[in-house]
């Protein structure tokens, strides 16, 4: 297959010629603490949701670089013949903790965090960062228009504005946000999702009449079928539906022009023709917004394309994967910390607890500090209220927790991001720009 | 691997259960003709570049459902038994015409045409649209970076940014918009590409201090290894990485802050030091404006991320794939187009002229016909000057021109972007908004 791209080399080369070096001085068994966090959510958005956890699991497993693999690095000098060796053997055998799929986050939420030694760390980084960045972004976008939607399934549409491969990831990243459902069969089949999709203008086009089309399709699908009512002329195509598919036709998709008036419109036309249960979709260009001012419209499902795909404005989530804690030549470990002006870092790995008052989220608080210190560390009551952890272990000690990963993982997330989105205030679901939904608050217990 | 999805399940569902209504109608077998277009480019962009072509090429090899998705297929009903066995032996045997990768396109310039059955025309829908829309997207972006950055070498260093896969068609089609190369291994592993890359800030906090981590580099990458400078105090690193390094320090590297006055006094430091040769390099969420903005400043190469994977504010393209053609009950070929208010489509295949006066282009013409017209049609000089026909045949009745995909393939699409900007009136180069740099006039000879 011609994405049949080994996950150890969906990376950047200096992940490899780090490591190299580092076995050469000693430090690629120094323990280390990595840590993934964006240092701002994307401007006027008052959450995001995490995503692809159970992805990059799954990807895990396969982390090792084939013998091809192996001889390109070789061949094109990017780690010695001793690292080579190392790496025949590879297999990640320290800790990842994360912020569940579906969870709510925020600047400096700690979202991953990896524990092992540097060589083991330092080779996931792109990986874990390139499948975050970009199934967050959809999941967070997907959340939203879920939102605005209100009752109504969302079904992604996208596959065909976004890479090919891209496309399977934003079709489970949309679930996760609380979508019902994809076109794209390849996410269908490998999460066993719903799967929508009837017709294109084109079969439509490929008959001597819309007619045809409409009794070709009937045939094929039965009369529950969706029969897409934009060809040529609305109201003449519902009428022909009708009198194809008798008022027990499923539904009618319309995918152009002024998407609430036409619903109007095609409900009365419907409705007088007894076709009161089929079902209106609507598919243009939705997003967020659109998706807001259809809500008294009488549409019963959304598709949801390029705007899904591409995050709503907001491509990617501007996560970084920063070393926080390592082990020193004294064998203690260390925080550490990058002082680039603009881009500096807190030190220590972190643990991330979620503050509740009256059952509502209050605040995030971000406790950076050795790993004995927050074990034991207690929030004040008074100043926190009830508070929870919100890193899970998905890795222990290279040991992959697979009730992650899969159909059932990904629909627990989905049930989850819905109770994270219960939680927060009710400003957290305004599109408008604002803050973010609840402060985050980091403090150092070094 | 994980992301071992076939090319045949890289699409929506639709597609299939049209092929599965036409097989049962009989009009599977009616000849046609599909387009790809965009109905605008993005807004005040001046042109847009081709890429992807050579991907299609290379997953319309293994376009066939294997054995578990036919079993799939079949489960969930999307097809009845006769379409499964046909599907069994599926091979593309249409013909597919293109523009060039690196050539650039405009408003409904038709970008690719396929032609052959409605069953097999249509399964490609997805998979093409998704590769066009996202290659084509970073290619663009990249034209303009790499415009902005004249004789300076961009490097892609945004894999993290985007989805793990797309991380590898970003790379690519990087090169197709100029880019020298990329830190992306995969990327530089399939297509032989010039791979970058040495150390991240992680490396240098790993070490005791800065200067450990210098030496561990130089050991083992050689003083002709760059150094990223700005983990602590960028005036302290230049010294510090020069007095490891010697004068024959390769080059140094800035991640953050004003990159343009960072730079100035690297060089004047390095050149004080006597590393006259060393080069700098700047990486720090750069895009076409921040590399214009470079211009001046003693800056050797760019590495950039974020904005190149995300199309440069543009991820996608709008490409659409459209019957504009096909086979009646009659027999005879019909141009075909949708009336859908705001997205109608002009019937009948396109013949694509690049028009010429003095050596430079001045305009597209689109002419819409049957086969034979457009096939004998000679635009009239006067008007159109000398013309250049933009459409070349990568498929020809299923044979696929092997050509076209590949190392050398991609090289030859860089050097076709070269000349196909240099052919552009010098406005398009602009990288303020605008129309688009020529016009595009569509007529119908039918």
């Amino acid at each position: 297959m011609t994405n049949d791209f080994s996950p150890a080399m969906m990376t950047d080369m200096y992940e490899y010629t780090m490591l190299d070096a580092a076995m050469q001085d000693g430090t690629a068994d120094r323990r280390c603490v990595f840590e993934v966090f964006t240092r701002h959510l994307p401007a006027g958005r008052r959450y995001g949701i995490a995503a692809g956890l159970g992805r990059i699991l799954e990807m895990l497993k396969d982390f090792r670089p084939s013998e091809s693999d192996l001889k390109f690095l070789r061949d094109r000098h990017v780690v010695s013949e001793r690292t080579a060796k190392w790496l025949e053997n590879f297999r990640f055998t320290g800790t990842i903790r994360a912020y569940r799929e579906g969870e709510a986050f925020f600047a400096n939420s700690p979202i991953l965090q990896v524990e092992g030694t540097f060589g083991e760390c330092t080779l996931l980084e792109t990986l874990i960062l390139s499948v975050l960045n970009y199934d967050s972004a959809i999941a967070s976008a997907a959340s939203r228009m879920t939102s605005a939607a209100g009752d109504r399934p969302c079904m992604d549409m996208g596959g065909r504005r976004t890479n090919e491969s891209a496309a399977v990831a934003a079709a489970r990243a949309a679930i996760v946000g609380g979508f019902a459902g994809t076109a794209n069969l390849a996410a269908a089949k490998k999460y066993d999702l719903v799967c929508i999709g009837t017709a294109a203008h084109a079969f439509t086009l490929l008959h001597d009449n819309e007619r045809d089309a409409f009794v070709s399709q009937i045939n094929a699908l039965g009369p529950g079928t969706t029969l897409l009512t934009d060809t040529y002329n609305i109201e003449q195509a519902i009428t022909t539906a009708v009198e194809v598919a008798g008022p027990e036709l499923g539904g009618i998709r319309i995918d152009s022009g002024d998407l609430a008036s036409l619903a109007q419109k095609a409900r009365k036309q419907l409705d007088s023709l007894g076709a009161t249960n089929t079902k209106i979709t609507v598919t243009n260009d939705l997003d967020e917004y659109a998706l807001a001012a259809l809500a008294t419209a009488p549409v019963d499902s959304y598709g949801v394309g390029t705007m899904l795909v591409t995050g709503s404005g907001h491509p990617t989530c501007a996560m970084v994967y920063k070393l926080t804690e390592r082990e020193g030549a004294d064998g203690q470990m260390h925080g550490v910390a990058k002082k680039s002006f603009g881009k500096s870092t807190d030190g220590w790995r972190k643990r991330a607890l979620r503050c509740y008052q009256y059952g509502l989220a209050q605040g995030e608080l971000v406790v950076c500090g050795p790993a004995e210190k927050l074990a034991s560390f207690e929030p004040d009551k008074a100043e926190y209220g009830d508070t929870k952890d919100l890193l899970i272990t998905a890795v222990d000690h290279g040991d992959i927790d697979d009730s992650l990963t899969g159909h059932d993982a990904l629909l627990a997330a989905r049930d989850h991001h819905r109770e994270a989105l219960d939680e927060l205030p009710v400003t957290a679901l305004s599109l408008s720009q604002g803050e973010q939904a609840i402060p985050t608050e980091v403090i150092t217990i070094a």
